[in-house]
């Protein structure tokens, strides 16, 4: 899996517009109204890079209203719980 | 709950190492090592914003190698998933 | 009690009257015009980080004439006098 | 009176420490523990311009573990109450 | 007497006209043409902050062709030449 | 004559004296404690380019404190009033 | 032969149609969709400056959509395979 | 495979010492040394973003002189060659 | 003789018209097209500052195309070679 | 013939021997003392990019005293005047 931090910067009147259609795309898990330098914050989980390109370029930047973005792409990640786990806690 | 993103840069030869004290702090779930302009990312989830306070200056400042950081505090997250619903699973 | 502090830059020819449209939102106590990178700072404080997210997404960001915009959500405050007390000074 | 808004960044290790000594400078009447691209902010609220002078480069600039500031000085400000009120509440 | 120094950048064809427009504003002394990042830098001299307020918001920042300004805002200042002697040198 | 702004970055406890010296320097006429992203300001006034490098490299950066400059040369200058003409006010 | 490494940000809708048109022109041989500050990196490699100047300005430049661009001439490289000799292998 | 464009601020008289180890390090195809903002420009390619970590974190930014680092991770590269073939050509 | 060295950004797709141009002008004695932050970079030799005035404000800031500019006022030069020796060798 | 500007930030105390060092090396032919964001400026003309190489890294850089530099390399230049008939005036 290819985990990725996207920050962005948006249109100001659109951020709770922009924020609902994030979400909705597949390979988006949470997207953050922030304080500071960035306006949204959306992570990002997908099979593998290939995915990661589809999810960005084909989905993502066709939103209407984001200014500017940044793609901060995890080449390792470290958890303190172990996510396979939590899905199998009924089995 | 209080959701933030912690963006670090860190001493090159002490990436690994500070990403691992840094996923070992009550609050802190996942710790990403990444590129562009940052060296690693935090996801920190705390009950509320005195929490937040305690992990961030009480915890995360106090690691050694952390260079720059800086907390995006969360006023909004939009999930996908039900968090809560997969801790149930197998209720 | 949640406080932010808000950075911002206006077009030029509109700062007395966006400083004015500010003031009049809830949960905004003050709005400074400013020397310096930034033209105006609004002082927010709201009871939770949600009604925050209702204060500057639904009010704040719909004022025109606001060319960016930066947000400093305040997760610890340390206060040199009670203003609790000043309210009970006539008690 | 004078209004400024002091934005400052911090040794990561020192941020409870410099909040708390600045909060007791005279003319100082909040220190905020922010997120974004700084550490902390204090509010100023002093006589005249020379009084914010004395409290800068006198006090404020002599308190170890600033590592840069920037002073942002209000030349207006609008407040939704008027603070004098407040004092004579109980008149 | 408040102090103020205003860095400017300009639309590049109006630089003239807008130094121009800028020297003949009540408070404003001498308006530099600069190399470096700016275009111009204005001396504001004015009574106090209330007058500040009202030059740079009513009339500096009405005038067409200023891209971007930024207003530092003299707390202090210590001059070689007392200048009130000079306008008594005739006296 | 040759004018010149010099936007200046200190040791925060130094302010106070690096101005001192500075204003001490032949050809700067002011020296200005600001707000914003720089903290010290001096106007320089000087005969011709060759006399500015000198005041510039040969006193100007040899005083300790200063950790950073940026020099604004003014290559045309607009003046409200004709200052050779208040020398001459009592001839 | 000169190499040169050319950085760019790309109106976001455009960005696959960009990295298309570029790695179809002569001198280009590849072209990236990365994460980070950038959107597009291409790695441009021909006989001589001249020939450099050509491609940049007269065939990328005129490619629409690229908002901003930014090229990293290398002055000499230092590689770990001997590219010439991969071409005769079979020889 | 993954490919990745590592950009880097070097100590000034370590580049071609720099530029020699990191050309050493498995996975790095090509170092080059480059007008502009950044020093180095290395290129990385490697089978999966496991083995990125594993480059970049324990080789990389192991080595001494590298000031500052910012590593692109392409997500999808367009070649104008087909490189497999390149290697086939005498078959 | 003031030299100044101006930086320019220009509209990507007029990068060879504008240069021309520049070049055209009286006291501009070349101008590169450059790698880097910048697209353009051109000498200007001139008399004296009030030259360098009218060349910058009424010629080159006329010119379209050009998006930001930072005009580099030399105040003093060194030299390896005596140019005014170079045009009495034939002397 | 290669061209290249480089802009360099030396420590303030050290300016003028690092210009006099600096246009003691082959292939630099003028240094300047700038206002602005930089310091000095160094024009470099060298045969081919390997000797711009060999300037760069070998001489430029050991020089005791630049704590910033970037080189612009030039790929193309457009001068007013003929340099090689000069050298012939006379001839």
């Amino acid at each position: 899996m290819v985990n990725a931090i996207v920050l962005m910067n948006v249109e100001p009147k659109m951020i709770n517009e922009v924020a609902q259609k994030l979400v909705d795309i597949d390979g988006v898990s949470e997207v953050y109204s922030v304080g500071g330098r960035f306006d949204l914050v959306a992570m990002v989980r997908v099979p593998d890079n290939e995915a990661l390109a589809r999810v960005v370029t084909e989905h993502f930047l066709q939103v209407d209203g984001i200014k500017a973005s940044e793609t901060l792409i995890a080449y390792r990640s470290v958890s303190k719980f172990d996510m396979e786990r939590l899905f199998s806690v009924g089995a």
